[in-house]
């Protein structure tokens, strides 16, 4: 339990000091990720539920956070043409200029906290460990109904 | 950024995943947290500010959890006699069941999601890293007046 112990503790002071340096900004983390998501989209836009997959966030979280961004104005939902139950999540031009006015303090943020505080050798190694750990926490995911 | 995206991810899900996995007890992620933490303290009594400390959590976000845990019995605060201004957290009986009761189920859950997907060395390999960006974000901690 030692890796786990250093490694939550880590990962939850990292995840609150992040949320407080996007103080000055209107994005929470949470939204922040989404919305980067999104930015990288072509079009800008995403089935919600391939949006949900992508970021294993369960579909009502989702739902719930998207109704938030839509009343800021940063998304809008469309319906899809060809599957009348799903939706579109498009960002808007206001989006776009949050999220690109945010990213830059965003990044010095991880940089200062994280990535500047690895070598590169435990940088590759991160990598791999959670690329690979990503991969089954999305089957477990999926496998439980999500 | 890649390190970056892959461990924030997992790490997100991981949280949450482990989050719903407590649903059936009473306590959530975060006062389990701080729960062991204080079961394993000579006693099961902490000063309030070394407890902060050590799970670098805001002061004023530990007392909001104090009261919280308080009012579920878990928990009662003490002043110190030797400093009027601190306080004690103290594990009562009560506290001590309900942790007991949902460690079973923690670490199965913890063991299921997290350490049974890695091998021994990505294991070391992760002690080592988050310990010392335990120790920087500690530190970082402290500077910025918590």
């Amino acid at each position: 339990m030692k890796a786990w112990r250093s490694y939550i503790i880590a990962s939850r002071r990292l995840l609150e000091a992040l949320e407080s340096d996007l103080e000055g900004h209107d994005l929470s983390m949470a939204d922040y990720e989404v919305m980067a998501q999104l930015s990288e989209a072509p079009g800008r836009r995403m089935r919600m539920s391939e949006l949900a997959e992508l970021s294993m966030i369960s579909k009502s979280r989702l739902s719930h956070r998207m109704k938030v961004m839509e009343r800021a104005g940063w998304i809008r939902r469309e319906e899809c043409s060809e599957d009348r139950r799903g939706f579109w999540a498009v960002m808007t031009e206001k989006g776009w200029r949050a999220i690109v006015a945010a990213a830059p303090d965003h990044v010095e943020s991880v940089r200062k906290r994280f990535i500047d505080q690895l070598s590169t050798k435990e940088q590759e190694n991160l990598t791999a460990t959670f690329s690979h750990l990503t991969e089954e926490l999305r089957s477990q995911f999926k496998d439980e109904g999500n």
